[in-house]
C-alpha cells in the first residue's frame, strides 16, 4: 500500500531577494528534517495519526516556525498557541487554542482527542486539561526568539496586529501543518500555530477549528491550511475541499485550486492549504508568493519548496 | 418581498408525559415572544441579521432557555458562555466563547464581527474586548437559577458532565437559536449557549463555530444547530447543509435531512438544526425526541412546536 506525506511552515510574502543563502538552506534543512520524521514514521507502518503528529511536533521544536518554539509574542509579551487534529477514518479531533507553556500543543491536541471525552478545549481551562495529563509547562525562555521579540516591539510600535510579519518586510502566515495518508488507507491533518503577532482579545484563527484549518475524512482527503485565519474560518476552507470532492467528484488538484484561488480570493482571503487524498496524491496550493512546504511519498518523490516556480 | 425566520431553544429528550401544562405554555410563550420580536423586526425592513439577534437575545434573556440568563453551572459552578452570529450577504462573521457576566453573548458576538477585525475572541481576551465596547458586567445573581443549580449539584454527585439534564430525567441539549431570510434578500444565523451543566476544561462546543453551528451563505440558506456539540463540530453540520444545497442541488429539505438524520446519526451525534433557503422555505429538522422550535414567514404561516409530532 503507498503512502504519502506533506508538511507546510507557513504561507505568504516570501521572497528570494529578502533571503540568505543561509536562511534558506535552515528553513529547507528544517522542513526536511519534519519530513523525514513523518515519512519513517509511515514506513514502519505507523497510523497516518502518528506521522502528522511527529511531523508537527519537529516543526514546532524548531524555532524557524511560528508554532512551539517559534510561536510570536502577543501584545502582553505571551506566546498562545492554538493546534488541532482530526483522523480520517473515526472522523475524530482535538484542538485547544490560547494554550501557553506547551512544548508541543499538537500533542495537547491530540490528547484532548483520546482523553477527555470533548473536541476542543480552550484557555485556562485547556491548561488545567494539560496539567491533569501530566504535560509540563515550558518556561519563557523556551519560546524566546530574538527575531520574533523585534517584530512583536515593531507592531507594538506601529500599534497593528501582526501576521508573523519581520522587520524584513517579510509577510508571512506562521503556522505548520501536516497531512498523511498511510500504509492502512487512513488519512490524518494536524496545525499548530501561535497566532498573530502582537495578537490581542484571545484571537481564535482557523487552525484549531475542524472543517476550518484542519480536516481528515478518509472518504476524501486530509487538510491544513495556513492563511489569514479569519477568511479561512468563514470559508470552511478544509472542509470546503472535502465537500468539493464528496459532493461535485472534483479531484483533489481541482477542489484545492479551486477553494484557494477561487472562492478564498473572492472574500480576499490569502495563505494555502496541503492536502492528500485517499489515493495518496498531494497537493501544495497558494495564492501567496511563497509557501514553505515539503512532500514525499512512497514512490520517493521528494519536494522541498519555499517559492512560487 | 418574502420574509422567514425560525427559532430553537434546544433539543433532546423531551416528552409530554414530564411536562406539566403550565410548563409548557412557559416554554411555547417564551419560543412565541422571540420569534414575533425577530418578525417584526423583518416586518420594519430591518436586516436578517437584526432580526437573528433580537430574537436569540429574547431567548437569552429568558431564564428557560441555556443560553444568557439561563446559562447552566459550569463545574466551579459559574456560567460561561458562547455564541456567534453570520451574514449571508458578506459571508462575514463574530463569535466567542468561555465569557461570562454578558447579558446578551450575541450580541457581543455581533460587535466582534463589525468591531475587532476577527471573527472568534474566547475567554478572558474577549473580556477585555466586551470591556473596550462598553458592555456591563451582570452580577451572578443575575444568572442564578434554582433548577439550574440543582442540575449542577446532581452533576457533581454524579460525576459527569451533562447536557441541561434535569432532575426529572429531561435530556436536552440547551442552545437557542434563530435562522432568518430578509425582505432584501438576505440570509443571517445566530446560535447562544451555555454549554454543559458541571462542563470542565473550557470545553467549547459548535455553537460558537461557524460551519458547525452557525453558518449562512445567501447562496443556500441560514442554519443554527443544537445538540451533542462535539459530533456536530466532527461533522461541520451547517456549512454541510449548505454545501449539499449549492454542490449536489439538494432542497433545504433533502439536505437537511441528509445531515441530520444520517450523516450525524452515523457518528453518533443527536441533536437538531433549523434552517431557511434564499427562497423563504424553512426547515426545523432533529433526531431527537423533542425540539423548542417555532417559525413564522410572511405568509403568517406560523408555527410554535415542542415535541416530535
Amino acid at each position: 500500500m503507498p503512502y504519502s506525506i506533506a508538511i507546510h511552515g507557513g504561507a505568504g510574502t516570501i521572497h528570494k531577494s529578502q533571503m540568505s543563502d543561509e536562511k534558506e538552506a535552515a528553513y529547507k534543512s528544517a522542513l526536511r528534517n519534519a519530513l523525514i520524521q513523518g515519512e519513517e514514521a509511515l514506513k514502519k507502518g505507523l497510523s497516518a495519526l502518528d506521522a502528522v503528529e511527529i511531523a508537527v511536533m519537529a516543526l514546532e521544536d524548531s524555532h524557524l516556525f511560528n508554532a512551539g518554539k517559534g510561536a510570536v509574542f502577543t501584545h502582553e509579551g505571551k506566546h498562545e498557541m492554538d493546534a488541532s487534529i482530526m483522523e480520517g477514518k473515526s472522523l475524530m479531533g482535538g484542538a485547544v487554542a490560547s494554550v501557553y507553556g506547551i512544548k508541543n500543543p499538537i500533542h495537547l491536541s491530540r490528547k484532548v482527542m483520546e482523553n477527555s471525552g470533548h473536541v476542543f478545549l480552550a484557555g485556562n481551562g485547556a491548561m488545567e486539561f494539560a496539567k491533569e495529563q501530566g504535560f509540563k509547562l515550558e518556561p519563557d525562555e523556551y519560546f524566546y526568539d530574538e527575531l520574533r521579540y523585534q517584530q512583536w516591539q515593531e507592531a507594538l510600535k506601529e500599534g497593528v496586529i501582526q501576521l508573523d510579519h519581520s522587520p524584513l518586510k517579510e509577510n508571512k502566515f506562521g503556522t505548520v501543518g501536516a497531512v498523511a495518508l498511510d500504509i492502512h488507507g487512513n488519512l490524518a491533518a494536524a496545525t499548530s500555530t501561535g497566532g498573530m503577532t502582537n495578537k490581542r482579545f484571545g484571537r481564535v484563527g482557523d487552525s484549531p477549528m475542524l472543517g476550518a484549518g484542519t480536516y481528515a475524512n478518509n472518504k476524501t482527503c486530509a487538510v491544513s491550511c495556513t492563511g489569514s485565519g479569519e477568511f479561512f474560518i468563514r470559508a470552511v476552507v478544509a472542509y470546503d475541499v472535502s465537500c468539493l470532492m464528496e459532493y461535485k467528484g472534483y479531484s483533489l488538484a481541482d477542489a484545492s485550486k479551486e477553494v484557494v484561488q477561487n472562492r478564498l480570493l473572492k472574500i480576499g482571503g490569502d495563505g494555502g492549504l496541503i492536502a492528500v487524498d485517499f489515493r495518496g496524491n498531494i497537493c501544495l496550493e497558494f495564492n501567496t508568493d511563497g509557501m514553505y512546504r515539503a512532500s514525499i511519498n512512497s514512490d520517493g518523490n521528494e519536494q522541498v519548496l519555499i517559492y512560487r516556480d
